[in-house]
Protein backbone atom coordinates (compact mmCIF):
# COMPACT_ATOMS: atom_id res chain seq x y z
CA UNK A 1 0.00 0.00 0.00
CA UNK A 2 1.27 3.30 -0.96
CA UNK A 3 0.55 6.62 0.54
CA UNK A 4 1.93 10.08 -1.22
CA UNK A 5 2.22 12.73 1.18
CA UNK A 6 2.59 16.15 -0.58
CA UNK A 7 5.32 18.89 1.23
CA UNK A 8 5.44 22.11 -0.08
CA UNK A 9 7.16 25.55 1.35
CA UNK A 10 5.01 27.37 3.90
CA UNK A 11 3.14 23.70 4.79
CA UNK A 12 2.42 23.43 8.63
CA UNK A 13 4.57 20.54 9.80
CA UNK A 14 2.14 18.59 12.01
CA UNK A 15 -0.21 18.10 9.28
CA UNK A 16 1.75 15.98 7.85
CA UNK A 17 3.23 14.30 10.70
CA UNK A 18 0.55 13.47 12.85
CA UNK A 19 -0.83 11.21 9.94
CA UNK A 20 2.15 9.94 8.59
CA UNK A 21 2.96 8.70 12.03
CA UNK A 22 -0.24 6.48 12.30
CA UNK A 23 -0.34 5.52 8.99
CA UNK A 24 3.73 4.46 8.55
CA UNK A 25 3.23 1.92 11.24
CA UNK A 26 0.68 0.21 9.06
CA UNK A 27 2.26 -3.33 8.17
CA UNK A 28 2.93 -3.37 4.57
CA UNK A 29 2.74 0.85 4.05
CA UNK A 30 5.05 2.58 1.55
CA UNK A 31 5.14 6.27 2.21
CA UNK A 32 6.75 8.63 -0.17
CA UNK A 33 6.91 12.68 0.47
CA UNK A 34 6.38 14.50 -2.69
CA UNK A 35 6.48 17.71 -3.75
CA UNK A 36 7.35 20.08 -6.66
CA UNK A 37 10.63 19.47 -6.61
CA UNK A 38 13.65 16.73 -5.14
CA UNK A 39 15.12 18.27 -2.10
CA UNK A 40 14.49 20.95 1.45
CA UNK A 41 10.73 22.66 1.72
CA UNK A 42 10.98 25.08 4.70
CA UNK A 43 7.28 25.04 6.91
CA UNK A 44 5.73 28.06 8.18
CA UNK A 45 7.42 29.08 11.03
CA UNK A 46 11.11 28.70 9.07
CA UNK A 47 12.47 26.57 11.55
CA UNK A 48 12.20 23.30 9.95
CA UNK A 49 13.18 21.97 6.74
CA UNK A 50 11.59 18.57 5.51
CA UNK A 51 12.73 16.58 2.65
CA UNK A 52 10.97 15.96 -0.62
CA UNK A 53 12.13 12.39 -1.98
CA UNK A 54 10.01 12.42 -5.27
CA UNK A 55 8.66 14.72 -7.38
CA UNK A 56 5.02 14.89 -7.94
CA UNK A 57 5.89 14.17 -11.89
CA UNK A 58 7.85 11.10 -10.67
CA UNK A 59 5.54 9.21 -8.81
CA UNK A 60 3.37 6.30 -9.84
CA UNK A 61 0.14 5.72 -8.95
CA UNK A 62 -1.02 5.29 -5.63
CA UNK A 63 -3.56 3.99 -2.83
CA UNK A 64 -4.20 7.02 -0.69
CA UNK A 65 -2.88 11.13 -1.39
CA UNK A 66 -2.63 13.12 1.93
CA UNK A 67 -2.46 17.33 1.52
CA UNK A 68 -1.49 18.64 4.80
CA UNK A 69 -2.51 22.34 5.02
CA UNK A 70 -0.84 25.58 6.13
CA UNK A 71 0.02 28.54 4.01
CA UNK A 72 -1.35 26.88 0.90
CA UNK A 73 -1.50 29.45 -1.48
CA UNK A 74 1.13 28.36 -3.98
CA UNK A 75 0.28 24.93 -3.71
CA UNK A 76 -3.44 25.38 -5.21
CA UNK A 77 -1.87 27.61 -7.42
CA UNK A 78 0.82 25.26 -9.16
CA UNK A 79 -0.14 23.58 -11.69
CA UNK A 80 2.35 20.56 -11.30
CA UNK A 81 0.99 19.70 -7.96
CA UNK A 82 -2.92 20.10 -9.16
CA UNK A 83 -1.98 17.32 -12.70
CA UNK A 84 -0.76 15.29 -10.01
CA UNK A 85 -4.00 15.28 -7.38
CA UNK A 86 -6.62 14.64 -10.34
CA UNK A 87 -4.26 12.01 -11.99
CA UNK A 88 -4.43 10.32 -8.18
CA UNK A 89 -7.49 10.97 -7.89
CA UNK A 90 -8.65 8.84 -10.26
CA UNK A 91 -7.43 5.75 -8.35
CA UNK A 92 -6.60 6.19 -5.21
CA UNK A 93 -9.08 4.30 -1.94
CA UNK A 94 -8.76 7.66 -0.39
CA UNK A 95 -7.91 10.73 -1.35
CA UNK A 96 -7.19 13.32 1.93
CA UNK A 97 -6.46 16.46 3.66
CA UNK A 98 -5.48 18.19 6.82
CA UNK A 99 -6.57 21.58 7.35
CA UNK A 100 -5.91 24.36 4.77
CA UNK A 101 -4.68 21.22 2.91
CA UNK A 102 -8.75 20.74 2.07
CA UNK A 103 -8.37 24.26 0.25
CA UNK A 104 -5.88 22.46 -2.20
CA UNK A 105 -8.59 19.59 -2.99
CA UNK A 106 -11.28 22.14 -3.71
CA UNK A 107 -8.93 24.17 -5.78
CA UNK A 108 -7.56 20.95 -7.83
CA UNK A 109 -11.30 20.35 -8.57
CA UNK A 110 -11.96 16.80 -7.37
CA UNK A 111 -14.26 17.71 -4.79
CA UNK A 112 -17.70 17.73 -6.87
CA UNK A 113 -20.02 19.29 -4.02
CA UNK A 114 -21.16 18.74 -0.51
CA UNK A 115 -19.40 19.36 3.35
CA UNK A 116 -15.63 19.42 3.71
CA UNK A 117 -13.36 19.29 7.38
CA UNK A 118 -10.81 22.33 7.38
CA UNK A 119 -9.13 24.71 9.50
CA UNK A 120 -11.80 27.24 11.49
CA UNK A 121 -10.22 30.23 10.16
CA UNK A 122 -10.74 28.53 6.36
CA UNK A 123 -14.92 28.63 7.24
CA UNK A 124 -15.26 31.66 4.82
CA UNK A 125 -13.51 30.68 1.97
CA UNK A 126 -14.63 27.33 1.42
CA UNK A 127 -18.20 28.48 -0.35
CA UNK A 128 -16.40 30.09 -3.21
CA UNK A 129 -15.33 26.47 -4.25
CA UNK A 130 -18.96 25.89 -4.03
CA UNK A 131 -18.42 23.47 -0.79
CA UNK A 132 -19.35 23.89 2.75
CA UNK A 133 -17.66 23.93 5.68
CA UNK A 134 -18.54 21.03 8.36
CA UNK A 135 -16.92 22.13 11.51
CA UNK A 136 -16.57 18.52 11.97
CA UNK A 137 -12.98 16.72 12.98
CA UNK A 138 -13.05 14.27 10.01
CA UNK A 139 -15.99 14.80 6.88
CA UNK A 140 -16.25 11.99 4.74
CA UNK A 141 -17.44 12.83 1.34
CA UNK A 142 -17.46 9.78 -1.05
CA UNK A 143 -13.57 8.51 -1.04
CA UNK A 144 -12.30 12.04 -0.19
CA UNK A 145 -11.76 12.65 4.19
CA UNK A 146 -11.10 15.72 4.75
CA UNK A 147 -9.74 16.92 8.71
CA UNK A 148 -10.25 19.70 10.39
CA UNK A 149 -7.26 21.86 11.68
CA UNK A 150 -3.44 20.90 12.22
CA UNK A 151 -3.59 18.54 15.20
CA UNK A 152 -7.13 16.68 13.50
CA UNK A 153 -4.66 14.81 11.45
CA UNK A 154 -3.73 12.32 13.63
CA UNK A 155 -7.61 11.60 14.20
CA UNK A 156 -7.74 10.95 10.50
CA UNK A 157 -4.82 8.95 10.53
CA UNK A 158 -5.98 6.75 12.98
CA UNK A 159 -9.71 6.85 11.27
CA UNK A 160 -7.72 5.60 7.89
CA UNK A 161 -5.48 2.81 10.25
CA UNK A 162 -8.83 1.34 10.93
CA UNK A 163 -10.69 1.67 7.54
CA UNK A 164 -7.18 -0.03 5.94
CA UNK A 165 -6.57 -2.26 8.47
CA UNK A 166 -8.85 -3.55 11.38
CA UNK A 167 -9.82 -1.98 14.57
CA UNK A 168 -6.97 -3.84 16.85
CA UNK A 169 -4.96 -2.71 14.54
CA UNK A 170 -5.62 0.55 14.67
CA UNK A 171 -5.63 0.69 18.47
CA UNK A 172 -2.42 -1.18 18.47
CA UNK A 173 -1.09 1.86 16.59
CA UNK A 174 -2.60 4.13 19.16
CA UNK A 175 -1.22 2.39 21.82
CA UNK A 176 2.30 2.44 20.09
CA UNK A 177 1.63 6.38 19.73
CA UNK A 178 0.29 6.44 23.68
CA UNK A 179 -2.35 8.54 21.87
CA UNK A 180 -4.17 9.04 24.76
CA UNK A 181 -4.39 12.54 24.87
CA UNK A 182 -4.59 14.57 27.80
CA UNK A 183 -4.44 18.32 27.36
CA UNK A 184 -3.43 20.48 30.45
CA UNK A 185 -6.02 22.59 29.95
CA UNK A 186 -9.43 23.17 29.00
CA UNK A 187 -9.98 23.70 25.13
CA UNK A 188 -11.41 27.37 24.66
CA UNK A 189 -13.13 28.80 21.46
CA UNK A 190 -14.09 32.33 21.45
CA UNK A 191 -13.76 35.22 19.57
CA UNK A 192 -10.88 36.95 21.34
CA UNK A 193 -9.21 33.76 21.44
CA UNK A 194 -9.75 33.19 17.71
CA UNK A 195 -8.15 36.84 17.33
CA UNK A 196 -5.02 35.78 19.15
CA UNK A 197 -4.93 32.59 17.22
CA UNK A 198 -5.51 33.60 13.86
CA UNK A 199 -2.50 35.85 13.92
CA UNK A 200 -0.24 32.67 14.09
CA UNK A 201 -1.92 31.09 11.74
CA UNK A 202 -0.43 31.99 8.37
CA UNK B 1 13.69 32.44 23.71
CA UNK B 2 15.50 30.27 22.33
CA UNK B 3 14.43 26.27 22.07
CA UNK B 4 16.72 23.85 20.88
CA UNK B 5 15.62 20.43 19.70
CA UNK B 6 17.78 17.44 18.61
CA UNK B 7 17.57 15.46 15.69
CA UNK B 8 19.32 12.61 15.19
CA UNK B 9 19.21 9.24 12.80
CA UNK B 10 16.34 7.13 13.30
CA UNK B 11 14.24 9.53 16.13
CA UNK B 12 10.03 9.59 15.67
CA UNK B 13 9.74 12.27 13.97
CA UNK B 14 6.26 13.17 15.95
CA UNK B 15 8.17 13.36 19.43
CA UNK B 16 9.66 16.42 17.95
CA UNK B 17 7.11 18.27 15.72
CA UNK B 18 4.26 18.07 18.04
CA UNK B 19 5.86 20.28 20.63
CA UNK B 20 7.76 21.99 17.78
CA UNK B 21 4.32 22.99 16.62
CA UNK B 22 3.24 24.00 19.82
CA UNK B 23 6.21 26.04 21.15
CA UNK B 24 6.96 27.70 17.42
CA UNK B 25 3.58 29.92 18.01
CA UNK B 26 5.12 31.25 21.56
CA UNK B 27 5.39 35.20 20.44
CA UNK B 28 9.49 35.40 20.79
CA UNK B 29 10.26 31.76 20.22
CA UNK B 30 12.97 30.97 18.30
CA UNK B 31 13.84 27.02 17.31
CA UNK B 32 16.67 25.28 16.62
CA UNK B 33 16.82 22.20 14.91
CA UNK B 34 20.05 20.85 16.28
CA UNK B 35 22.60 17.81 15.91
CA UNK B 36 25.36 15.72 15.53
CA UNK B 37 25.72 17.23 12.20
CA UNK B 38 24.24 19.92 10.16
CA UNK B 39 22.34 18.31 7.10
CA UNK B 40 19.81 15.78 7.04
CA UNK B 41 18.64 12.71 9.27
CA UNK B 42 16.10 10.23 8.34
CA UNK B 43 13.58 9.03 11.02
CA UNK B 44 12.34 5.38 12.25
CA UNK B 45 10.40 4.52 9.52
CA UNK B 46 13.10 5.96 7.15
CA UNK B 47 10.28 7.53 4.88
CA UNK B 48 11.10 11.41 6.22
CA UNK B 49 13.93 13.48 6.39
CA UNK B 50 14.69 16.22 8.20
CA UNK B 51 17.34 19.20 8.52
CA UNK B 52 19.75 19.52 10.77
CA UNK B 53 20.56 23.67 10.74
CA UNK B 54 22.95 24.05 13.89
CA UNK B 55 25.39 21.44 15.14
CA UNK B 56 25.16 20.72 18.57
CA UNK B 57 29.00 22.35 18.67
CA UNK B 58 27.99 25.39 17.21
CA UNK B 59 25.45 26.60 19.35
CA UNK B 60 25.68 29.03 22.37
CA UNK B 61 22.81 28.38 25.73
CA UNK B 62 19.32 28.54 25.46
CA UNK B 63 16.51 28.21 27.35
CA UNK B 64 15.09 24.95 26.33
CA UNK B 65 16.30 21.71 25.33
CA UNK B 66 14.06 19.29 23.92
CA UNK B 67 14.99 15.82 23.56
CA UNK B 68 13.00 13.36 20.95
CA UNK B 69 12.74 9.25 21.48
CA UNK B 70 12.67 6.97 18.82
CA UNK B 71 15.49 4.28 18.32
CA UNK B 72 17.55 6.83 21.08
CA UNK B 73 20.77 4.00 21.21
CA UNK B 74 23.10 6.07 19.23
CA UNK B 75 21.97 9.22 20.46
CA UNK B 76 22.76 8.22 24.09
CA UNK B 77 26.14 6.64 23.07
CA UNK B 78 26.88 10.15 21.65
CA UNK B 79 29.83 11.93 23.35
CA UNK B 80 28.86 15.52 21.67
CA UNK B 81 25.33 15.01 22.34
CA UNK B 82 25.73 13.99 26.10
CA UNK B 83 28.12 17.59 26.32
CA UNK B 84 25.42 19.27 24.64
CA UNK B 85 22.85 18.21 27.36
CA UNK B 86 25.42 18.37 30.40
CA UNK B 87 26.53 21.93 29.40
CA UNK B 88 22.91 23.67 28.72
CA UNK B 89 21.22 21.95 31.37
CA UNK B 90 23.19 24.65 33.77
CA UNK B 91 21.33 27.20 32.27
CA UNK B 92 18.12 25.72 30.72
CA UNK B 93 14.69 26.87 31.76
CA UNK B 94 13.42 23.92 31.19
CA UNK B 95 15.23 20.22 30.31
CA UNK B 96 12.55 18.33 28.16
CA UNK B 97 11.97 14.77 26.22
CA UNK B 98 9.45 12.42 25.07
CA UNK B 99 9.12 9.29 24.73
CA UNK B 100 12.63 7.80 25.20
CA UNK B 101 14.07 11.15 24.73
CA UNK B 102 14.16 11.09 28.38
CA UNK B 103 16.78 7.88 28.38
CA UNK B 104 19.26 9.94 26.49
CA UNK B 105 18.50 12.60 29.42
CA UNK B 106 19.02 9.91 32.12
CA UNK B 107 22.51 8.50 30.10
CA UNK B 108 24.05 12.05 30.03
CA UNK B 109 23.36 12.00 33.59
CA UNK B 110 21.58 15.10 33.92
CA UNK B 111 18.58 13.76 36.27
CA UNK B 112 20.18 12.85 39.91
CA UNK B 113 17.25 10.83 41.16
CA UNK B 114 13.27 10.36 41.13
CA UNK B 115 10.57 9.94 38.65
CA UNK B 116 10.29 10.31 34.99
CA UNK B 117 7.69 9.93 32.34
CA UNK B 118 9.09 7.97 29.29
CA UNK B 119 7.04 5.69 26.65
CA UNK B 120 5.86 2.26 28.77
CA UNK B 121 8.09 0.31 26.34
CA UNK B 122 10.95 1.71 28.35
CA UNK B 123 9.22 1.07 32.02
CA UNK B 124 11.85 -1.87 32.67
CA UNK B 125 15.17 0.46 31.23
CA UNK B 126 14.17 2.86 33.24
CA UNK B 127 15.32 1.71 36.34
CA UNK B 128 19.33 1.19 35.26
CA UNK B 129 19.50 4.87 35.71
CA UNK B 130 18.58 5.14 38.81
CA UNK B 131 15.16 6.42 38.33
CA UNK B 132 11.93 5.30 38.15
CA UNK B 133 9.39 5.52 35.72
CA UNK B 134 6.47 7.71 36.40
CA UNK B 135 3.99 6.31 33.85
CA UNK B 136 2.52 10.16 33.50
CA UNK B 137 1.42 11.85 30.55
CA UNK B 138 3.97 14.83 31.99
CA UNK B 139 6.04 14.52 35.05
CA UNK B 140 8.20 17.66 36.26
CA UNK B 141 11.23 16.65 38.42
CA UNK B 142 12.98 19.83 39.09
CA UNK B 143 13.26 21.97 36.00
CA UNK B 144 13.21 18.59 33.61
CA UNK B 145 10.18 18.23 32.56
CA UNK B 146 9.28 14.27 30.45
CA UNK B 147 6.54 13.24 28.67
CA UNK B 148 5.19 10.20 27.85
CA UNK B 149 5.18 8.37 24.54
CA UNK B 150 5.06 10.02 21.29
CA UNK B 151 2.10 12.08 20.91
CA UNK B 152 2.41 13.17 24.56
CA UNK B 153 4.96 15.65 23.35
CA UNK B 154 1.60 17.75 22.55
CA UNK B 155 0.26 17.83 25.70
CA UNK B 156 3.89 18.74 27.05
CA UNK B 157 4.27 21.66 24.65
CA UNK B 158 0.89 23.07 25.42
CA UNK B 159 1.80 22.69 29.36
CA UNK B 160 5.54 24.34 28.46
CA UNK B 161 3.32 27.55 26.41
CA UNK B 162 1.38 27.59 29.59
CA UNK B 163 4.45 28.20 32.08
CA UNK B 164 6.77 30.37 29.56
CA UNK B 165 3.51 32.44 28.72
CA UNK B 166 0.14 31.94 29.94
CA UNK B 167 -2.93 30.12 30.14
CA UNK B 168 -4.72 32.35 27.23
CA UNK B 169 -2.09 32.42 25.09
CA UNK B 170 -1.42 28.63 25.27
CA UNK B 171 -5.22 27.92 24.76
CA UNK B 172 -5.06 30.66 21.98
CA UNK B 173 -2.34 28.12 20.18
CA UNK B 174 -4.20 25.04 20.96
CA UNK B 175 -6.97 26.90 19.09
CA UNK B 176 -4.40 27.59 16.36
CA UNK B 177 -3.99 23.84 16.40
CA UNK B 178 -7.47 22.55 16.78
CA UNK B 179 -6.53 20.37 20.18
CA UNK B 180 -9.52 18.93 20.88
CA UNK B 181 -8.97 15.46 20.07
CA UNK B 182 -11.63 13.21 19.51
CA UNK B 183 -9.65 9.87 18.84
CA UNK B 184 -11.81 7.75 16.52
CA UNK B 185 -12.20 4.37 18.66
CA UNK B 186 -11.24 4.03 22.15
CA UNK B 187 -8.08 4.09 23.74
CA UNK B 188 -7.10 0.29 24.75
CA UNK B 189 -4.20 -0.63 26.71
CA UNK B 190 -3.75 -4.75 27.32
CA UNK B 191 -1.00 -7.22 26.98
CA UNK B 192 -2.21 -8.44 23.92
CA UNK B 193 -2.13 -5.07 22.22
CA UNK B 194 1.48 -4.37 23.52
CA UNK B 195 3.27 -7.24 21.38
CA UNK B 196 1.26 -6.01 18.58
CA UNK B 197 2.50 -2.25 19.28
CA UNK B 198 6.17 -2.74 20.64
CA UNK B 199 7.04 -4.85 17.22
CA UNK B 200 6.32 -1.51 15.11
CA UNK B 201 8.25 0.61 17.94
CA UNK B 202 11.89 0.41 17.47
Amino acid sequence: MEIQILLYDRMTALDAIGPYECLSRLDDAIIKMVGSTKGEIRTDTGFLGLTVDHSVNDVGPCDIILLPGGDSRAAMADEEIKSWIIRQHETTRFTTSVCTGSLILAAAGVIPNGKIASHWGAEKIIPKFGLSYSGERITQNGKIITAAGVSAGIDMGLWLCEALSDREMAQAIGLGLEYNPQPPHPYRDDDKLREIAIKKVT
